[in-house]
């Protein structure tokens, strides 16, 4: 029963399958503010300047420039108070020539004023008078129409992943819904004879199924919504009409196969049956995670993960992310938390392989360390003492204790 | 008008802050496969081993290690097959001395035996008898009881800020459903005279509130809840009560200040008469975001935003965030997102000043560089086109182009 797949480097299989998906068709209009972590559908333009006037960003006194040229401490300008601009209003009054206008950080400046002088480089006169201490250039402590944004202008481009300040620069033009794209929906089945529910009491060699529960955080965290379809036991048909099940109501669907070469192969037929073109992967130079499966059928991709837990979370992320958001449309989706550190034991590979290593980080006399978390095999409480992982690429036999490497995050989740 | 209140560096400020915090009483008891991102409010310990039996990590044949020693490929260890492990039940024959049994990944090992063969290491010799062509030690290739968790064990400790690994490892053990620390609910409130929301159309001299929703996001990313009392007008009476109604429904309360000193000056009077100890720090050494007020009243935080968009952002991931990991009692929220770079323009600072310039990432020749976003002041669409922050640190007078830098990252949000 040796493992006869050919297996693929993991960018390479990345590519062939994100490579056949197209994001998923259709659009929700929903409110700005409910828009936080969701794809933009299409381009949004901007319906208006930002801002629609001209405001001071400092408190101080609206001037006409040139009527300041040549001011100092020592020979200050005079300059007449026409008034205060109010907030909130356009000032009722123009400024001419000879004349200033106090004026708040925010606040339209009055016709005719074309900069602001600072309150700290003025001096109060007499009344109805101020002294300006230095010359101001036009424009000066001023933003003008349009300065944030011009009308028509790309604010958000079709594909962008919606941050906080994204959701701020929609409301700031009065956008107060857009179309986003739908969240995909992953149908998840955990199969095996040995897995039995969180809630059931466990008889001697039944495990409880993990998968479904890390994978559902996993969908969450990279924009699906994921729908449990349950435990499948190891039975050819009933696997089948559930894939089936998963097909017809979700845009992928993910099982996580079980750990046994038979279950894996059981697996492998179940979802090179389910239409054309079938299994694009089977196989993948990566540990953990070597016995991914890779699949099309009937336009949506289907997905046979590792058993372990370990394994599967690592294939997910690497591989069924980037897929996620090719079918939500996502150009820019916020790349996993990495920061640099020392490692702290030797890593062993073989090449020709990719390895990721769980690490713990710890802090050294300043310095951050990748301590390897090495289990009997790969165990789920592995990465629970973990914060992310290490990679040794595919053309590298190990990595030596003392390297720089880079540790790729585990998200916030 | 100058402003005259003393600044504290914002690592002081937040030590300041954060120091007079403690977690929210009361606790949440929620389904574990619903906790993603909710911290864990107590100690959880496994109450079983995990797992309860021992376990094959490989498809092959359980044996006696014993029987094995010595064995090769020339002179195999020829056992007789008692049978087949079943999956999820344990089997109903026990190993006796010369005998194997054939083994599942993840199966449970009949009595007697204490090892496994890969099946890789076998042949298939006559009906009934497996030769085996390597040795194997007690252990090899098996999960023990308890290998993964023992029962007992601390699973998850009080504040962890839960993944989807930490959901996977409590329903391994059967833990159902864990108390989680309340959600800290934060009121925002917007002031002045020149906002409106976002839906209303524009008079000249007014603009839409955007903090209320860029700060919204930052409070769910957080794990907080927002709740939104609306714009208030610049009204000494009208801020003080909507302020206290905030202390009276919510865990913190944030003000967006207004920009104008006066503004400014007229919430941090507000925040000062809502009870002792009140204001605790006035004024940040921080750029953007120096106009920032910090204060405790009625033993709930009151944080004074300054009223740019930019800066709020800046000031709230700095101090708020934190304020709200506090409250939750997480003690080990997610860092923010760090890569390193190449700075592609100078960027210039005053000593006793920290500068937070927003940046976007290029790709150039395969090195990654941060190019400055500059923008006439703080607008909002300086966030848009950048993807993360470098920090200029106090001590420094600026940074020069080529230097390499340490971009906090924007989350995803």
């Amino acid at each position: 029963m040796p493992e006869l797949f050919n297996v693929l480097p993991p960018q390479a299989a990345k590519d062939l399958f994100c490579g056949r998906l197209s994001p998923l068709p259709g659009e929700e209009r929903i409110p700005t503010w409910d828009a936080l972590g969701r794809i933009c559908r299409r381009d949004i333009f901007s319906p208006s300047n930002l801002p629609a006037f001209s405001r001071s960003t400092m408190d101080g006194y609206a001037v006409r420039a040139r009527d300041t040229y040549g001011a100092s401490e020592g020979i200050p300008a005079y300059l007449t108070v026409a008034g205060e601009a109010p907030m909130g209003r356009a000032p009722e009054f123009a400024l001419a020539s000879g004349q200033a206008a106090l004026v708040h950080t925010g606040g339209m400046l009055p016709e005719g004023a074309d900069a602001v002088v600072m309150v700290e480089q003025t001096q109060q006169a007499e009344a109805g008078t101020v002294e300006v201490l230095r010359p101001v250039a036009p424009g000066e402590n001023v933003i003008q129409v349009g300065d944030d944004v011009k009308e028509g202008a790309l604010l958000a481009p079709a594909g962008r992943w919606l941050r906080p300040q994204d959701i701020g620069g929609l409301v700031a033009v009065g956008i107060t819904s857009l179309p986003v794209a739908p969240r995909p929906k992953v149908a998840l089945i955990a199969t095996g004879d040995e897995l039995v529910g969180p809630g059931e009491s466990l008889r001697l060699g039944q495990v409880r199924d993990i998968n479904t529960y890390t994978i559902s955080g996993l969908v969450q965290r990279a924009g699906g919504t994921p729908v449990s379809l349950g435990i499948v036991p190891d039975d050819r048909e009933a696997l089948r009409r559930t894939a089936q099940a998963g097909l017809d109501q979700a845009d992928m669907v993910v099982i996580s196969a079980g750990s046994s070469v038979s279950t894996r192969d059981m697996t492998a037929e179940v979802i090179a049956s389910l239409g054309e073109p079938g299994v694009l992967v089977h196989g993948i130079a990566i540990r953990p995670g070597k016995p991914t499966i890779l699949a099309i059928a009937q336009g949506k991709p289907v997905v046979g993960l590792p058993g372990n837990p370990v394994s599967a979370m690592v294939v997910f992320e690497l591989l069924v992310t980037p897929a996620l958001h090719k079918l939500a449309g996502c150009v820019d989706p916020p790349g996993r938390s990495r920061v640099e550190a020392y490692l702290a034991r030797n890593i062993a590979s073989i090449a020709g392989r990719e390895d990721h290593v769980a690490v713990r980080l710890e802090q050294r006399n300043g310095a951050t360390w990748a301590v390897p978390v090495f289990g009997e095999s790969n165990l789920i409480t592995t990465l629970m003492k973990a914060d992310g992982t290490v990679v040794v690429p595919l053309d590298k036999l190990g990595l030596p204790e003392g390297e720089k490497v880079t540790v790729d995050l585990f998200g916030a989740g």
